[in-house]
């Protein structure tokens, strides 16, 4: 799925991601690549299990070398939000607090709203095996949650980090979402057009003793026409399609061309 | 973030997710786990490169054994798509093709709108190194992308299926808009339809000498099968080109008749 145009600008910014006790460097370079993919670019770890720098990290990250260059290390969760005034909390189990829970999609859409007012914002990540406690959830505004199938959830953190990556990168497009590219750029055709195809087509048809018997020819014109006017056709697939119709008269007046020279 | 519990309902069902040639067992257990999480079951597969069962995909599918149990392995694509009806290609780099492109959430939307009147309907991912062929793009109706930074896109196959399973999951959690009225009930087209109808005019086209210069035959099948792919046909639509098309080849070979009759 690489699509990557270095000629284009980064996108950075958002949220900061932090993630809290990481252990495995591979986890972390996950991590900064689902960021990269999506915009985000401030990497926060809270005593990272086997340390910082991490080579492992580097090459996993796949080049978000911006990401990895940025990241920020801290001993203690409260060092590494001080500077925050909106902090979410990931996890996956209800907890049994008193704090709002958000889908990411709204989750997103909220710190978007609070960082257009130059708050800065957010998203706490737990440990690989046990996700965080309660007194580090107890730090952060809100909760989010992924929807997930119940009976199979099993979400990694970078898999987390990139659903809500990409929605942050939803929330801060214009509206509506905008892919990636768009299809060329194409004339669509005119009503004129089509008639030109359908008239085309009916003669051709005509000639061919298609409309048999003859009373259902309005009938399987109408059936026709159907077909093409829900087609949405572009200009360019009209003369694609009165080419092929064209060909294939063409053959039997060919054919019938090689007949008369042989009567004559 | 495992949140895993086994009392509750597993959640099956959705398009159907097809891995075109995939490489790694690895990135197939990814692809099975990822779409458990979000509810996914349908995993096919057109020719793996490493066969099929695969340990590796087994273990790393983190126990997603119903759909690793499920997979479904093809040797051609037109097999894999013969019974669906709405097919999407997904792709990160923009193809020069006159087919609609959405953003994972349309896609999702409209996948849902057409299985709720009972279509079926799949999703294409191509090979881990270079994605799709035209050809087989060709054959969806519309394309997915993802919104993704310009300067740092490296999805890999299961991150986009991650990406599209949520999305699948956020969708069919709402309830869908139901207009005052419905068209009437008709059987949507099969991709095996399609491809039959695809032989029949290349056939004819073919007898008609349209494909010239022949190096062009390839250029200018892809630019028919895109106006018929993303034409949405139904069965009875199909039935009724074969007729116009078989109408056409029969004038011809009746002049050709006729011709034979003087000349003998």
């Amino acid at each position: 799925m690489s699509g990557t145009n270095r000629t284009k600008p980064l996108i950075t910014g958002g949220p900061a991601i932090i993630l809290v006790e990481p252990q495995l460097g591979e986890n972390i370079g996950m991590v900064a690549r689902a960021m990269a993919n999506f915009g985000l670019s401030e990497l926060r770890l809270v005593k990272p299990r086997d340390g910082w720098p991490s080579e492992k990290a580097r090459v996993v990250a796949a080049k978000a070398d911006h990401v990895i260059d940025g990241v920020k290390v801290f001993e203690t969760l409260g060092e590494a939000v001080g500077d925050l005034s909106y902090l979410l909390a990931t996890t996956a189990r209800q907890r049994d607090m008193l704090k709002p829970v958000l889908a990411p999609e709204a989750a997103m859409k909220s710190i978007n709203t609070r960082m257009n007012s130059s708050e800065k914002a957010g998203i706490l990540f737990g440990r690989e095996r046990w996700g965080l406690e309660n007194d580090e959830i107890a730090l952060a505004n809100e909760i989010v949650t992924f929807p997930v199938n119940p009976a199979f959830a099993s979400l990694n953190i970078a898999q987390a980090v990139l659903l809500i990556s990409h929605e942050w990168l939803k929330v801060t497009m214009d509206a509506p979402l905008e892919p990636a590219f768009r299809e060329p750029e194409t004339q669509p055709a005119s009503r004129e057009d089509l008639i030109h195809l359908f008239e085309h087509l009916e003669s051709a048809l005509d000639e061919a003793k298609y409309f048999y018997p003859p009373e259902m020819r309005e009938h399987l014109m109408l059936n026709i026409k159907n077909i093409f006017t829900h087609a949405n056709l572009r200009q360019q697939e009209i003369q694609t399609l009165r080419g092929v119709i064209a060909s294939l008269e063409r053959r039997w007046m060919r054919s019938r061309r090689s007949q008369d020279k042989k009567s004559s």
